[in-house]
Parts: structure tokens; C-alpha cells; sequence
């Protein structure tokens, strides 16, 4: 019986989320939905990634928190337009409060979009919002054991950021062996390791997004 | 509607807990609930507090992840009875999956249980097991805004332990604040910072549970 309560919850999810997604693309806005655990260095990916970008692309940004709004308040600072939602103690983002924020944004005017989740590598993954994409970012200092601990993230995400290599020589972190796992879960996923700190690779990310973000404008 | 079915999954949970914690005091088991992130070094903190005790106390351990049993291997090495909960997708344990691995036990012989739960800090705070205690773990590369976006995890905890103190100098961790966020959201949380490396600390949270296991066997 739990288990026909969670189908339905995502049915109905799925369904919200296509609605979302058939927005998205009349538009022609690129959407990421970001997931991680909490620390992974989401909000910092994020304000180099809108620094590097906002002279080329229209972006904004959807903030997910279980409370508070430091994060938005951060993004803020860059001059994008950016939209809290605080979940109250729910653990995930889901389609239905993606879309009662969307008229707060000028969509016709933005070509990207990203969306930070709530921090947690395990529920965010199985909510759908309508995303072009979904990002998993995983940091050095977590542990090299986490993709095959949480493996569906890493399944059902179209790129992995490996984050903070720059701490790789203070940690007992196996870059070969993590990338094999991750390949294993997912063998078509995009794997950019980078930093923030050095810049490292940042590149590589970037101009993955430039690339996506034209092609979906067509 | 959504409210009502979260309101009875968690009652029904608080029944099978209270059975738990009969359970428990019957046969004099002092039982921790830990819960964190993951990668916050719960499994070390775990390996070093049995290393630590193992020769005053008879030790169990049982083991939650979502898939896999990595950690329960690594607990096993320690020669204590160790049992592992597969939550298959699930994102935290409960107090049914709790009562099910009891009988694996023999709880007459056991002090001290210690449970760790699945890696995820929004979710597992909701869901009491019949523990004597939660143990929040907080790792000093998480970031210091992690108590104040999660904070319903350090309000319904009666330890906090700050891991990886060893790494303060390469993080930008404000460990004063942290401390007065933490306590601000729970001025009765007991508050080690310590280290699995260098062991700074690490004999206060010792005797802490030294105190508590033998005031449980009364």
C-alpha cells in the first residue's frame, strides 16, 4: 500500500513536470534541475557558472532550500533574477512548486535556467520538474564510495560534476575508480571534474552549457 | 491531504518506536541513532568509537544505506555484531525496519547499540527508531551554514559531533558561529568537535557515552 501511495505521488508528478517541460521549450528557455548533498559546493558551482555566462546568455536561477534563503540571497548578488522556494521541511523539489513560480520570470527573455535542489543524494532524484537535464554533483571531500552508495542520482542525470579536486591530495579519494563506478551506473553520463578554487576543467562545463544552451534555442 | 498521509505514516512510526524503546530498556541497551549527511564520516567516527570501547562494553551495530553493504563490511572487520538495513531507494529507516533485524541480535548481551542511518540530513530527523539518543554528524567540509538550513536534525538531537576538525585550515569554517547557530537551534545539544585523525577530542565524546551506556544499565 506504501508503495501505491509513492506511484501515484509520482504519476502525478510526471505529469505536472511535462506540463513544465512543454513550457520550457515554447519558450526556449534550457533548464538543469542541480542535485547533490548538502555542501557539495552547488550554490559555488553556480555563482562561477553565472559569472562566466551572463554576458553570453539570459539566466536565471530557481533556489531550493529546506528553509532559510542564504543560497538565494548569494545568487542575488550576481544581478540574475533568482526565485526562492522553501520546501518546510520537505526533502525535495517537485513539479508543482516549480510551476507556481514561473510566472515570476520573464521565460520569452531567459535562454537558461537553473534550478539548485535541495541538498540530498537520495529523494530529489525521482521528482522530475521538467529539465532539459539533470546535474549530480559530487564533491572530493565526501568519499569516493558515494556513487555506488546513491546510485540513482547518478542514473537518472545527464552530467556529473566532481567538485573541489583542488582538496584531492588531502583526501583518500580514487578519481580512476569513482569514474569506472559512475561509468558503470550510467555509461552515457557527461563526468567534468573541476574546481572552483583553481578553475581546473571549469572549461570543460562551461562550454558543454554553451553548447546545449544554443542548440535548444535551435 | 498530503499533510493527513504524512501525519499517519509518522504516528504509526511513533507507536513502532515506543515498542522499540520498551524493548531496549527491557533488556538495558543503550541505543544511538546517528544521522548526517552523507560523507560526514559517520562509519569512521563509528569505527574508531568501537575501537575505543569495545573491551568495557558488548557493542552491536546495525548499518542503514539506501543499497549496498560497504559500511556494514567495514564494521564487520571489528569483530561486533553487525546487521545491515537496505532501504532500496528509501531514504531513511524506520522503526518497523528497526524491529525486523532485532531477533538477528542477542539483545540480553548487548550494552550498547549503535544504529546509522542512511546518509541524508532532511529526512531520517523526522523518524524516531525507540533510540535512546540522535547523534547529529556535521563535517567541517560540509560548510558552517549546514545547522541553520537544516536545522530540524540538530533540534531533535541530543549530541552534535563536528567531524574533521583536522581540516579547519583549508576550509573557510566559522566554528565559533556554527557553535552559537547550533545551540541557538538547541540550547541542550551536547557539542563535541573532534577528529578520527588526530583524535583531538575524541575522549569526550567517549566518556560521554561511557556515562550514558552505564547509567542505562542502571
Amino acid at each position: 500500500m506504501e508503495i501505491q501511495i509513492g506511484m501515484n505521488v509520482l504519476e502525478k508528478n510526471d505529469l505536472e513536470a511535462q506540463e513544465n517541460a512543454r513550457i520550457f521549450q515554447e519558450n526556449q528557455v534550457f533548464v538543469l534541475n542541480m542535485m547533490s548533498s548538502p555542501g557539495s559546493g552547488k550554490t559555488t558551482v553556480l555563482e562561477n557558472t553565472i559569472t562566466a555566462l551572463k554576458d553570453e546568455f539570459s539566466i536565471a536561477i530557481i533556489e531550493g532550500d529546506v528553509y532559510t534563503d542564504r543560497d538565494a540571497e548569494r545568487i542575488r548578488q550576481l544581478a540574475v533574477p533568482v526565485v526562492q522556494i522553501n520546501t518546510h521541511g520537505g526533502c525535495h523539489l517537485d513539479a508543482k512548486m516549480i510551476r507556481d513560480v514561473l510566472p515570476e520570470f520573464d521565460l520569452k527573455a531567459i535562454d537558461f535556467l537553473v534550478i539548485e535542489n535541495v541538498g540530498n543524494l537520495v529523494c530529489p532524484a525521482e521528482f522530475r520538474l521538467g529539465e532539459n537535464e539533470r546535474v549530480a554533483v559530487l564533491s572530493v571531500p565526501e568519499g569516493d564510495d558515494k556513487p555506488i552508495k546513491y546510485p540513482v542520482l547518478f542514473r537518472e542525470s545527464g552530467v556529473a560534476l566532481i567538485n573541489k579536486i583542488d582538496l584531492l591530495p588531502f583526501f583518500d579519494f580514487n578519481m580512476p575508480r569513482v569514474t569506472q563506478e559512475i561509468k558503470g551506473i550510467n555509461p552515457d553520463i557527461e563526468l567534468f571534474p573541476i574546481s572552483c578554487t583553481t578553475k581546473e576543467n571549469f572549461t570543460l562545463w562551461l562550454d558543454w552549457l554553451r553548447k546545449n544552451i544554443r542548440n535548444n534555442r535551435g
